[in-house]
């Protein structure tokens, strides 16, 4: 069996905010006919994540190029590899089968022929596939790994969340929520600050566009302070958040995505406040803390039959969607995890 | 008996440099005459510290002097508290006797009143008087502390130093060199250079004066990277140094000269590296580290027993040269650790 499959390849870099002209919509015919001992596995996508981070991959230059597999520039033509959702229609590969569900690192394509070594498991249809690239997925872990590895929560700390209905920060926030804690989550309109205060539980939360200055902001919401800040945006932010950190105070950084289009400015929080208040700012990546994998999978499940996790999705429908999708992302357009559908859940 | 004791208090609140008009040099009788079970003790002072972090208690505002009771503003004509060494001449403290040589929160005066509850501890004489306001006393503990329990070095790592010729760079290296590390430090003249690479056994060391882009400079020295950056700077430095750590480097920040007076930037690191590369920026206190003081003072002694430790001192004589003294430390004057010596070691 042959396919023609359609896939994204990067078409020219990003300067400032991304659009469809970055990208290319490109068609390759595909064999399903696999060499034997390739171990290869033919992949129909369902569902593709779309994450700020790809946006740094998608430039001339970015420090973040350099630091991991996952984060290495794409050449131009390249396509664009991405975590993803699918069944597998062609195996050589005696770990999967034909008809698996599987999620991994696929592409924003309609089928991914994926290579051994490549991050690819095998999923069960408990619940939606689309989970597994949000609360399932690379999303649920860095919420998970971040705020219960990195912030250390301890029951009544004081938690701000920026960026609170996106795909990590509203999952940090329910986690917060679920360890005790005091969350407040900001946003930028009012449908998402609702959201949060309605629907996800936050104690309380707020329109950061409306606020003419964020250190004044977060002192109202946190009159006490600050014990834990998940950081998805940097900036400004960042810098009002520190002024406002208790003693041992812990900033994990997820994300800047201010700084990513180049038009916030970076941010320069006060490092006196950082040595007086004995401040951590501590980036991570979710995968250097697989050893919690487990752990974060069973809890979150378990969360989830429960009804103590809300899963908020934002998906757009078929792949010469995602350009758009991905620079909404920038726009903020986006509640929830974002991801776009490809095809119909169906092998043929 | 009574004296006349001469002591500093603050004049006016210090914008940008400090200088001897921020100060004015009182004096006042004391009489060695204390009230019975008030628990104090007078101390004739030896040698007062000199330390950057006064000037943050000196200032109309800074974040910083919420943060502990060491680092609270001064009050227009209030003395200045500080850490000293010198010797009981009057006691109704049962822990302390007339002519025990004793290092804690004393002041820039020639007699200090202990009341109870401060810090004081007794001291012998095994080591100089003088190296229980350095190497033995707060900018010791600093160094070692921060070294050790922030930093958690590797054998191997390779460290960078700013101010390294300063009080707690000059330890902060020696440490790593015996920690067996490979160390770098960076001063301001070409003597402080000089004295790193070939007394204090620093594997290189530069003049960042002489520097146009610390950035550049760092990447040649470290062509592989930095493991640990320990700050006492900030501003720029901090910047250069964020951009040239390896992945999961650390960065202990001690202090923030660079920005106490205003003349330099704040430091806008590049929070894109500090995610990517799993950054940890964590500032300190070296008094919430106390649970390794003894470790500290044994493991110290015995360096210095075996020479294992050079000691820098920069000591200035006299109560009337204390703001010249600490108005140099902002100049870079100082090489080592700042102190004054106030009277010659003797009791009368």
């Amino acid at each position: 069996m042959e396919v023609e499959n359609k896939y994204l390849a990067v078409k020219e870099y990003v300067h400032g905010q991304p659009s469809d002209s970055n990208f290319e919509l490109k068609t390759a015919p595909l064999s399903f006919t696999l060499k034997e001992g390739s171990n290869q596995v033919i992949v129909k996508n369902f569902y593709v994540s779309i994450d700020p981070y790809q946006i740094n991959r998608i430039k001339d230059y970015s420090s973040s190029q350099k630091a991991a597999n996952f984060s290495s520039q794409l050449g131009l033509g390249q396509r664009v590899d991405a975590f993803g959702v699918g069944m597998v229609v062609a195996s050589v590969n005696p770990e999967f089968k034909e008809d698996d569900l599987v999620a991994g690192l696929l592409g924003w394509e309609e089928y991914t022929v994926v290579h051994p070594g490549t991050i690819l498991n095998k999923i069960t249809d408990e619940f939606p596939l689309s989970y597994h690239v949000g609360v399932l997925g690379p999303s649920g872990l860095t919420a998970y790994a971040g705020f219960f590895d990195v912030c250390k929560p301890n029951k009544g700390d004081k938690v701000f969340v920026s960026a609170a209905s996106g795909s990590v920060g509203n999952l940090v926030g329910q986690f917060a929520k679920l360890a005790g804690c005091y969350v407040v989550g900001c946003a930028g309109n009012k449908n998402k600050v609702d959201l949060l205060k309605e629907k996800l539980g936050f104690d309380d939360a707020f329109n950061y566009k409306e606020e003419a200055d964020l250190k004044s902001a977060l002192q109202r919401y946190f009159p006490d302070g600050i014990d834990i800040y998940f950081d998805n945006v940097g900036g400004e932010m960042l810098e009002a958040a520190v002024a406002n950190m208790k003693a041992f105070g812990r900033v994990a950084l997820c994300g800047v995505i201010s700084e990513y289009t180049g038009t916030g400015r970076r941010a320069a929080p006060d490092m006196l406040d950082v040595v007086y208040k004995r401040i951590t700012i501590r980036g991570f990546l979710a995968y250097d803390h697989l050893q919690i994998y487990d752990e974060y999978i069973s809890t979150t499940s378990d969360h989830l039959r429960h009804g103590r996790l809300q899963v908020i999705e934002d998906i757009s429908q078929g792949i010469e969607n995602v350009p758009s999708a991905f620079a909404a992302l920038f726009r903020g357009d986006n509640v929830g995890k974002k991801s776009v559908q490809l095809n119909e859940n169906k092998r043929v």
